[in-house]
């Protein structure tokens, strides 16, 4: 932990009341507390803290992005998503029927403290010689607002995660719900082997808008029309199946799983 | 570089419309541009780009910390530093005497600007699934404002600080001009020794009000009061000499110079 | 326009290198530029523009509340509202089916960039005497993309509400998509009555979770629930009506349309 | 006070569990707590709310500029104005001579913070239909911190400005230290009237570069330049005194104390 470290400078940062002992009490005093000893004292230079606080702000900002998602496939006419529910948590007074995201929601208002907090923080670091007037005090409330912000949205979203319950059903039923428009760009990649790209954007465009139209299955729509005439209605229908447009979704699944933050390596 | 990696998804971050090429592709495409390859696409996880971000600010807070401090050092009754000067500019249209701190001007406007932008992207973070509405979009002038008032702030504190122009001379006088007083923690640690820390806080303060109120300087003022009469004159009057008063500063000045950002090791 | 002053103060605010002048030429400039006279200089006073800095800021946090809602209206899942579609946008290059809801991105990016730009602005007030050090500096690019956001924003969401296409019909159909149970509330008052709130509340979470669970209307439930054995099954069915639980969302609506902001007079 | 109004819409904003009474339930509520009645629940809709919020922010900013003038002017090498000192406060622990400007370091701490609080507030607008999903819950801690900040601000430096005391024998003092360089405006206008403006800026850089190299005053050496022999040395002199160059300073400080905000009414 390279960014925990004493400060330890007395007055104006030269620990000249310590006489030509300084360092040596600097040294025993960062043993004594287990930190990390600074090349110098940094009372006015707060670089090494405001990199924990902007970590802070990315951790709650990809904790909020989660809790974005998963608060939008909870939402009534999608309901794809749940958070875990448990007696006295989640209810709504006034309407008996909801189950409202409130994990979601912890995450999701850190999400929007933080930003807020790290700029107080980045503002502050513009301090006067060795002793700041104002900006140091500052710190105090807005570094613990944002710790506070960022644990309550860690812990909030460990539990979401692991007690969220997806409903494939309904997932499988919002995708039929499509009438099979949400393939138009398999189905062009298709049509565009033979007919070209532009063509087959145009003729896509055509067929979704009937499919809206007259409430019919894209598959349907694309059989009648004569563009489409060299392929066979197999193919056609074939072209709604969810699970043979998955491309490389579960590669970057066991990507993500094995090694989240790093990238992966060539060879 | 690990936080310069490609985003390459297709429209829902599963490459589909590759078939089963996407990974093939997106390698291939790393390579192509000399970019990392990351775990998966990325287009509405932002937390990589985000910490660059946050590294901009950071980076502008300390330049700006720079900044205020030289402007300090350059206030006309101050004037213990100065930015080079150079024929067309810091001069003022309509007070030919002043030497403006433009450089540090630069650096501080930056400061000013950074902190809201990293918010902004901050903020942006929280995406809906696979496609933002706005926040993606917003990130483009933020992203390019901050990056931009990164360059010009480290640019011009790179010139201020290779030119500054130090008066030692003005150093010494504004010292001598406190006659003493500023002093007063080396001789109440030296007076401590025997009388004990409150007792000589006491006098202390009592001695600085009369150099202030009779315009005397610290060494005469305590000469002529009883609790020091243990002192003599000569060690009173050494209180008062700056060069032996620097604790530890030069041993901090050389570990910046060999290890800024690191700590000490500790064997 | 109480805010839109002129500021001429000369190099310290005072005019003195106009002499005696000074007044006459502030007075003769604000009415050469049809602007107020403000009591004084304002050069590092910036209440005044902060004030519509704010105001900016304000108004675009108001255009992505409706910009938000609109998106979610737009979803592909809810379907209830529509911006108006054009030759030539909203269309995705990949997605031929898809309406995006781009003028709603516009107002959205706004909101994401308009508050760390306030920020900007409200950190900068902070100037030195009257010569600001790099705030003043930082204003003219925040400024600038403040009002360029503000007025892309409301340009945008003008034309959105002027062409927004509403759904009554999958307004209707998400409605009774929920079997009833949105009409908890209106249930749980009715029951209530003779129950109390308690019981009545009681009886609704079971009544719901038995809708959800065996794809039920609230109503068929209710009705076989002992303890709702009291009302009529004509009188359960009215329960699920819409047009009979609106409250006053009318009369609300006309007070919005005569005088949005400023309250109801009580008389 | 338009902006303190009521907030009571039920479930979604349309009072429907109060059936026909909903507005004379809410007029009934407002006259109880003596506060307005808005047009319509507000519940997501958070202008008026973040109007509030802004005045806050512009309140501190115009405090923080106090403070950070005064902090500036009690600077040692400065001294021209000092906060009132009192047993207990702006003392230092271990600099017995020191008199911070603790006063105006809780109006800067308030200043840093205020803009980031302001920032959340703003993002935090952006919410979903009428229920916000962590924006609402988030406003709490937000416009807490911002109204004890401000509160804080407010009353340290109405503190500070009822006892301020200034130097004025400093503050002449620090004026004769620039050896009437702080006077070339002045002489520049005086010489511009018989050289023009553009040899007369050259001839006062020229003098001004001496007055400093040579340590002498302006009057002094503008003598002894051939430009200037038309003026003779009582005029010179002239130049230096301050109370002849205070322009319209008076005349501004008397509109501020009698209509500050509002600008001067033109007949």
């Amino acid at each position: 932990m390279r960014h925990l470290m004493i400060q330890l400078g007395g007055a104006t940062g030269t620990l000249a009341s310590l006489g030509g002992r300084g360092l040596a009490v600097a040294l025993a005093l960062s043993e004594e507390l287990d930190l990390g000893l600074p090349a110098s004292p940094w009372h006015t230079h707060r670089d090494r803290l405001a990199t924990l606080v902007c970590s802070c702000g990315v951790l709650v900002g990809s904790l909020g992005k989660m809790a974005r998602d998963i608060s939008l496939l909870m939402q009534m006419e999608v309901g794809e998503a749940s958070e875990p529910s448990a007696p006295g948590r989640c209810g709504s007074s006034t309407m008996p029927h909801k189950r409202n995201p409130s994990g979601c929601v912890v995450a999701l208002a850190a999400a929007n403290r933080a930003p807020g907090l790290v700029a107080s923080f980045l503002s502050g670091m513009v301090q006067e010689h060795e002793r700041a007037t104002g900006s140091w005090q500052a710190e105090w409330p807005t570094v613990a607002a944002l710790v506070q912000a960022t644990g309550a949205a860690t812990a909030s979203m460990a539990e979401v995660a692991q007690g969220l319950s997806v409903d494939d059903a309904r997932m499988r039923a919002n995708i039929d719900s499509t009438q099979g428009v949400v393939f138009a760009e398999r189905a062009m990649m298709l049509l565009g082997e033979k007919l070209g790209r532009d063509v087959a954007h145009t003729v896509l465009e055509e067929a979704t808008r009937r499919c809206v139209a007259q409430r019919r299955h894209l598959h349907e729509v694309l059989s009648e029309m004569p563009e489409v005439r060299h392929l066979d209605r197999e193919t056609l229908k074939r072209i709604e199946v969810p699970e043979e447009y998955l491309g490389s979704a579960d590669e970057f699944r066991k990507h993500l799983l094995s090694a989240p933050g790093d990238g992966v390596e060539k060879e």
